[in-house]
């Protein structure tokens, strides 16, 4: 991904749903995990590639506490071979009953530099990983250990996580509400557009909090926009473009 | 509704759980949204009469961001026209996985003095919401926009939301535990005995905290409320009505 | 049960994560009470026997107001008699439409020493109850009474409670992430493992936050566990069972 | 029940949906187990009273195949003392993951003379037991074996079952569309009733079958009860009661 | 809709499924009511405009028995209403615990001439209405009396139905699979290409079934759409448009 | 897999529920596919070695139909190299909202002799599938196309479906009532055992049919075993091991 540096840059003022917007406008209807909250919403933002790993469901003679004893178990490798940066996505096919990781390995996690940890199950020893700067999304809490229920099988495929299709590499926004998954080949127009929404919609904003009606001004007519110019070159920077 | 101002004033002071009992005694089982929680508890209190909006499911060739570019939108309609005082109830048919509304809506409502927005769906930007004066009430949030799922059709039409029935001027009160509707033909009276109830359950709670027993207690025996009548005499107000 | 007192205490500092994974080595699976949280996450810490009480759903000519006249409504009978020390457990079939309970019962739960309430449904006057030192457990909040949904039946009988059988004198721990129930007959060999087990967790964190990578750490090997050997000698205490 | 036989032949020509209709009149809405259904609709159609039967959540070193070596064991216990021309009804607190019996029981129960076999959970076997005579209610088939899921407890309590409250000696009423729940207490004059309203459904079903309108017919005016009044007396029959 | 007649005789001989591909090609994603099922598969066929009917959640003091007395009763209004030839479509929220209608107003629907009755509730008297000639498509099946959760509101308009927006004038297809809904201003091009769709599916399953391999067969490359063209002509019909 | 013909012959004879019961003795407690059914009951019999394929949720810009040109697209793969006499098992996440395929694909599975199709999605066009000879199972049917929700990835990887872990290479058994899958180096054994289980219940079932009671029969005692083993000598064929 060209320019990685500037596109988070542009990610990291912007909020999911703004983002949510931006892809909805190039067709897509389902990027937004649905259900994947923070546990800690106060430290809940991040902008990473997706790094993945699933499950499938656990098998009572292979998912015992004595198979984490290989290094190679695929769970336990994912939590060392995540790249520092990047976020680690979990596909528990929805089901939290059980947990898909517990605070030792989200405090490696953090340790390595890995920017977030986002599952469609839960994770056990929640108190200890609410603590954490490092933010941990998921759909539910439960202290059973993965193993009653997941079995881990590979990393780096395509995948699904809250409902939403997730491939290596993809770059994922997170704040309070939730996690968004862009598609790689989009990750450098979403940003920028989505920047430029993000500056749009705070000039809106304004006017709304001052009294303005809807009408007019969102979405704003051409003397909103026309305003929104001017404001925007008085801070030196562009207009939106004309296609918004 | 005669007397309005004095029903608000009397259900100010009660639970949603002590109006739940008021309208079970008269038959209503079904009265209190379930799952429909405040995203902000610490400032959730509102009593106001319902003004309703009503989605169905989206159709991709008619949800279209140009939608909102007609000011007669049946949701931007909605923010603009209901009252002052009013609660907006928006049925999504209990489908949070996107929207019913965002942060500029949610602020506009607020602006225009509306006192709560209550829906059975979601709303997106719930950092920014969880943040204005005005409580809303939500099953979840989502960063998704309200035209992925939700195509608004009419407004001030019987809806359900959270599976209770709203008819346009019911009498809504929510607190930190949720929303419970009060059929308008029933508000005076329930909100008359509501604040009865509260009082007497105010002083068997005093009572309790005080070691007292269930039984004679809660519920009252002829004793318990001899006392709670004295006790009411000394502050100059009536006792529970006899029919209690 | 021999040893009560000891028990108690080696429970009162270990995780709910950490009793789970115990009882998984014994071929326990389904021991956490999924989706049943603290309302108060702050003060959610227990350790009690189960005293349980049965609900069915209820039919309206049985569950109306005048049924608690009777003091010895199942319900009204549970609150005053569960032990000092007990955690009362209710099996609301996880139907959490209709509250279990509410503040005036809660608050009599307090005052008689009960050490936690623990339902698969719901309470009503979460806010007053969120306030208790007496830690409650719920799947929600509901404002709407028992008698809607709910017909007590008896009490010290097995019940299901988040999808655990918990029979009556079960060991129950609680947390800010939840319930686990340990078999009587498994209470002390549990405990001991437990206690032994958060010990050397505690050990091996220090070490992951110190940089230690996964392999060779968790799960420790040999050196890891003769580093942790010598480490709990020098505290003045005896290292892990050697079945670990 | 005095004149049980009486009221059993009423009953063994009323559908459940007439039944249900009695029963929402004196103030009962919750009576008919929606989601449980007949593994052989050719064949379902049973008056009977309930012999009940409770299951709690299975734990794994209670629930194990050596069990059933006791014949106290709680499920082997009611499927011998069910009596003859009695329904066995199974909570199974919806679960039909695994089987609440096979085929095995269900046709040990047969050769009994039970009525029915009623439970909300599933059967296993159930090719071989839709061929049985008796009838057979469920929510859905499994394979997997009772001991998987669900612990036997107790037998001849209050249960729910489908939702509905079961108490002993309810009397039930199954037909191909499922099964429906009578308080004891109401069984005499709701079958009394029920048949006549079946009557008189029949003859606006004729009507409707000629052309008639639902204006006047159904429900039907003065002029069609006077219409229906003579067409029973021609048939040697009386009329509605006044009260209908 | 011009050619009204030309329409449904295009589409009484296509599936659901092609129905659906034919509207997915044009960017509708969500036009199959999923869930809703034909009571009697083997009579499972219509082509009709839909005629709707809309419930909100049933209040015990409105929803009572003598409700049907009123002719005006909007249920009661839809089934003397819906045209003949039209289908009348029932949003119930989905909820199944209670029916949508019974036998007498299906068998009044039926000899109105209605074409045929869906819901995404169900219906009761399930056993008489299997028997009708008209088909019905529900959910579920229930005995349970609509009063007990539903309340009618309004007919035609626009409602959700199986998760699917209807509009009234809508062209409703179904088949034994269940029902697909098409927005009129699409009926035209719809019917002519699923019916060519059909002939060119047919003349693809004859290879498949002769032995011929998925890639080249189907999706058909220029080969077997030259060949399928050659059938076509001697049958004396048009090749598939070139814009397929 | 050695003797793999004497397995399936053993196991041909066998129900799934049989075999389930040979698992759960091995530890095994999730082998059958809950809600996984067949379309055609009268003609559900298979044993087949299972040939994954696995879907993600579909991506608008991806799943298009244009993507089935490619003769490389994993479902189409699947379907011509699923070997003959195995069965395809999809994992569709559970998702049966859209298809995991339709009847032209299933007409080519019969064709190229595989065995079953086996999907925890749906199919459309089922009313022709359900005329197949090969047997399919699905949770439910939708005229959906796949590409609305699903999107292909790979074969012959690990999956989960209808909750229950499958391995390329897993024995499935499938009847009437649904698929249970036995672990690759179980299969000999568990035939083995299974077949024997056939006929001891078969000799218990025709003495409960002759009236015998269950203590004593089921499970059997010494004397019911000893009649047992008499039973099979006549027929010149051993009594069941000794381990069981």
């Amino acid at each position: 991904m060209e320019h990685i540096a500037e596109i988070r840059e542009q990610l990291a003022r912007v909020s999911t749903a703004t983002v949510q917007t931006q892809l909805f406008k190039r067709g897509l209807r389902n990027t937004f995990m649905f259900g994947v909250g923070p546990l800690a919403p106060a430290r809940a933002r991040f902008v990473a590639e997706a790094f993945t790993l699933r499950y499938v469901p656990a098998r009572e003679d292979l998912d015992v506490l004595a198979a984490f004893q290989d290094p190679a178990h695929p769970q336990r490798r994912a939590i060392e071979e995540a790249p520092p940066g990047s976020a680690l996505v979990m596909d528990a096919r929805g089901d939290a009953r059980a947990a898909s990781a517990g605070a030792i390995l989200c405090t490696r996690l953090e340790q390595r530099g890995v920017a977030a940890l986002v599952t469609d199950g839960s994770v056990r020893d929640s108190p200890t990983i609410a603590g954490l700067t490092m933010p941990v999304y998921t759909t539910a809490v439960s202290a059973t250990t993965n193993l009653v229920l997941h079995h881990a099988v590979e990393q780096q495929v395509p995948i699904g996580c809250g409902g939403v299709p997730v491939f290596p590499g993809d770059l994922l926004v997170g704040d309070a509400e939730g996690v968004v998954v862009i598609p790689r080949h989009l990750a450098a127009e979403v940003a920028a557009e989505a920047a430029e929404q993000e500056h749009l919609e705070d000039f809106i904003m304004e006017r709304i909090r001052g009294g303005a009606p809807l009408p007019g001004t969102y979405p704003p007519n051409a003397a909103t926009l026309a305003a929104y110019r001017a404001h925007r070159e008085q801070d030196g920077m562009d207009g939106p473009s004309a296609a918004r």
